[in-house]
């Protein structure tokens, strides 16, 4: 039996630009009352895996400096996410907001600075910040206690909705929106697949009809 | 822009147990006035093409009878499919879920007793049916066309259906429908995905999260 949460879990990685708009929409539907949680699922450390039974490369194991090109700086993102989260769940929303909008909206790669202007931009006490992240080694096992949850759920793509009563599913859509009554329309349609008797397993659009981007 | 059609397409191999879903499906639908047509597409062929852009293995150059036990008899029903198609639509929908149920429902293999059988039930002029499949070239020039239309659409899994819109998608799904109100509801929930103007691209289970089989 899937195991019950009370709210909401989101998978993402901020490589990813759906994620972001799973985290906007997200976003969107905490304000309306709706509870979310934020976890880390990562995609370089997914395509290492492919279809293997063992995780043979760990994305918490690799140096911050040397690995980060061939990361594309996602672990670097990670630990930071987990350092705003040590100040409390709301300052975890702004920051994950304002680093995703960084990189995809204004297309920064995820380099230290960029993280410094997220937290700057959520409002984040910069001090407490630098000493969390500066605790790497602690920063390094909340991240991997997230991939591990995410590998017993079986995410394989960003962002994935773990639902309170353990429905899962990648959910990628093209269309950012920040309007409440759309985003509520977006998560009711997804929430009827996964709940539908028909216990639809899969909608995936054929290979050369990509939806219209609006 | 996709290619306008007046009906939806159906895209189904006998191999694939979504596929007869998928087919049962719009068979209740047809009988309440939804018109479908009948495509094929190979998920043996398809496993061969992987992520390459040029066919190098054809399930249409293969021989019926060295190549069956390979292909698991896909070949032998398309080829009997588009002889049973020439009797017309109503007599190639009969044969289709005669056919799709004596290999899932009753788990016979697909060979020519099962596909003799399947012609019969289905009420097909079987001395038609003989000579039609006797023109093996013809049918298989047949087959190729749906291929290669499946191709160009971008077909990876069956079922999939290109609505008249140009919208497709695979759609996977593990119950079996023969009820009007739950086939209508169903299917508006699949269109209703392909036409949201979220742009969903995929709904996709997480791994080890099944949908619940009813």
């Amino acid at each position: 039996m899937p195991r019950m949460t009370r709210v909401t879990e989101l998978y993402f990685d901020f490589l990813c630009p759906y994620a972001w708009r799973g985290v906007e929409l997200a976003a969107v539907l905490k304000d309306e009352g709706e509870a979310f949680t934020l976890r880390h699922y990562s995609l370089v450390e997914g395509n290492h895996e492919g279809n293997a039974k063992e995780l043979t490369w760990r994305v918490t194991e690799q140096p911050l400096n040397e690995g980060s090109a061939y990361q594309q700086g996602s672990l670097r993102a990670f630990l930071a996410s987990h350092a705003a989260a040590r100040q409390g769940e709301a300052a975890h929303w702004e920051f994950t907001l304002a680093l995703f909008r960084a990189h995809h909206e204004r297309k920064e790669p995820l380099t230290d600075g960029t993280i410094h202007a997220a937290a700057q931009e959520a409002g984040l006490n910069l001090d407490a910040f630098a000493q969390a992240l500066a605790d790497e080694a602690t920063r390094r096992a909340d991240l991997r206690a997230d991939l591990d949850a995410a590998r017993e759920v079986g995410v394989f793509g960003t962002p994935t909705f773990v639902l309170p009563t353990g429905e899962a599913a990648y959910y990628r859509f093209e269309t950012l929106t920040r309007e409440p009554a759309q985003a509520r329309e977006w998560w009711t349609l997804y929430r009827t697949v996964l709940t539908s008797e028909a216990g639809i397993g899969t909608i995936k659009r054929a290979k050369n009809r990509p939806p219209h981007r609006a």
